[in-house]
């Protein structure tokens, strides 16, 4: 694939253009396999058709049960679906209100879990993170009590680019009968997802993260894991997730997961190394930078940096202006530039937090194109600090 | 437009294929201007500006404010934020915990209403319909009390076509202080949707039902009502409803909004004429079936019925083999044919309210399709009633 006219996309963490092959795996079903898949009639099961063929591409990739497949709206329904419903159906039994998550979490998560402390009587604990934004297993062992009913932990970080020990995190939860649920949403295409070696109970994906279309996100639920239903209605995706069931956006989730996975190895080599290119030529050419992050635990697309008293948001603004997309992952109150709360989680004192830079590579970018952005942003960086 | 194949779709309230003109409008929004709205580069801000520019569509249709529509990816998902999110918002100041509504609702808005009242300690009023669906607005404005907080009633009923007097409930639900929300997905194309006309503070859309897309809805907000949201994360849409905003689903809920509206006078009288043609013929030639829901007052491209001692689902079954879509209002709970909720609460004898038929025309529809319906339906009917 090449670039879309001659500007440089480097925001593939924000979010991925629909992949041709993909579009054209969802056009049946919108004006020609148009049925509602809960009719009984010819229309309505040719749609249902489809819909557990979408289904059964996604549990080959995931290697689970149909039956652990939920579709929903986007990556943000499922983390709520998620979070939201065992915390209800926790409560419900009267099973116990302790949730524990991490201080990097996307806001679909960090979000929900304050609503359900601030609203609901919830208690949430947010274990904390290195230097890295790595959490450390046994931290969130130690934080295990008896009222713990979730761990919630974002496998790969949206802003830094870490990658958590799933592994070690998810044998703990099962130890000590704790339900874990991972945003996941940053991984199709870049890690491996088996839901067995993970030990995860439940998932959070988003299609248009990894070229489907938005609107589109599925969560994995083992099974026998009780949820109550967050989005109350019809009794579609077994009783799980009222409303008509999007049945374009679930081909298309399936079809992108499939070549997300398949094309894996060698666009992950690909990525990896412009990442690297990325990575050394920053931290070389541009004075008083630093990586966030990882330095190898990270997301093969992702790099983000942080500069020395310089507004990431600055940054964005003069490459947007060259033609370069990137995104700043500070969190802007009213103008006022604010220390990214993920950066603050890390350490990182707020001379070097008030917002990182993060260029995160696709399907659709080069070396040229990475070369680029070299070029340029030493520059920028240069202007921004002589400005102030 | 002619049929899809030979088959004769005729369940245009279930869900309705996109019209080739709102799939046209929809294309360029998943490869081509893909941004993330918010995004502050060049790529989002292309993206937000298409959003705007259906945003602006919509407001001229339903006669509103920008700020007063908020995207959501389904009619389901624009009652469960309408009806929880006014509800926790209330308590949340104390406000009151009293919801008013009917027994003829969508499950999306009944069985978010149940939540409330079995998890969350409201009390909901369900007040009583007459024997054509209609509810009474002065039996709605003794049912207000000091506690009342919400009243939700569905403008043009899915199951029984029944439209409900909704400028008076409107009037009095002002006049009291009381929200009310309306489930107006069964209308557009069909009725005008002013929302200052009928002093709703709330109402939900869903694309599909109008040929836009699966995946798509929207709540009307009026300015100043307080919503607590329901899908928690970032602040997309104001901060009532967090997740990447699907723009290509608003286009094409904006888009077909429009072609619905211009449409509506022509196509109205069209699919009137051919409902009446049905009813007539039916209740002529089927022996002992009846209309149900109001003989005028509902919606134009609504007919439905009941036929003594048979069960919707055998007829639907019949048609379906004859290659007609129809669809039956009956709830069949694990095989068991019961009663249909709606039929019970108009007064009909359990041997009338096995499940009704519900034919619902729309833009593929022709006349000839209809006289085939009328010569193919009375033997179906007649069949079933000798074998059992």
């Amino acid at each position: 694939m090449s670039t879309y006219d001659d500007r440089i996309y480097l925001d593939h963490s924000a979010t991925t253009p629909v992949d041709p092959r993909v579009l054209r795996a969802m056009l049946p079903y919108w004006s020609d396999v148009f049925g509602n898949t809960e009719s009984s009639h010819s229309f309505g099961q040719e749609a249902a058709g489809a819909l557990e063929r979408a289904r059964q591409t996604i549990a080959d990739v995931l290697g689970c049960r149909l039956s652990e497949i939920v579709f929903t709206g986007s990556g943000t329904e499922a983390d709520n679906l998620a979070i939201r419903g065992t915390a209800w159906a926790a409560r419900s039994v009267g099973h116990g209100n302790h949730i524990i998550t991490t201080p990097i979490e996307h806001h679909a998560v960090s979000h929900t879990t304050d609503q359900l402390r601030d609203r609901f009587g919830f208690s949430v604990t947010r274990v904390p993170v290195d230097r890295h934004g790595l959490v450390d297993p046994q931290v969130i062992s130690e934080a295990i009590g008896p009222e713990t009913i979730l761990v919630s932990v974002v496998m790969g970080n949206n802003e830094i680019g870490t990658v958590q020990p799933m592994v070690q995190i998810g044998r703990i939860c099962r130890e000590r009968g704790v339900l874990f649920h991972t945003d996941a949403v940053q991984v199709p295409g870049r890690l491996p997802l088996k839901v067995d070696e993970m030990n995860v109970d439940l998932m959070a994906l988003s299609a248009h993260k990894f070229y489907g279309p938005k609107g589109s996100g599925l969560l994995y639920i083992r099974r026998d894991t009780r949820l109550e239903p967050v989005m109350t209605g019809g009794e579609h995706e077994r009783g799980h997730r009222a409303g008509t069931v999007n049945v374009a956006a679930a081909v298309g989730l399936a079809t992108a997961l499939r070549l997300a996975e398949d094309e894996r190895r060698d666009e992950s080599r690909r990525l990896r190394s412009m990442r690297d290119t990325l990575i050394e030529g920053i931290l070389e050419r541009v004075p008083e930078s630093r990586l966030t992050g990882h330095p190898k635990l990270r997301l093969t697309h992702h790099a983000s940096f942080a500069f020395l008293g310089v507004e990431g948001e600055s940054i964005v603004q003069g490459l947007d202006l060259k033609g370069i997309a990137a995104s700043s992952g500070a969190a802007c109150a009213e103008g006022e530039a604010e220390p990214s709360l993920v950066l603050k989680a890390m350490g990182l004192p707020a001379k070097w937090g008030l917002g990182s830079l993060r260029l995160t590579l696709g399907r659709s970018n080069t070396e040229d194109e990475v070369a680029r952005t070299l070029e340029v942003l030493p520059g920028i960086v240069d202007r921004i600090r002589t400005r102030t």
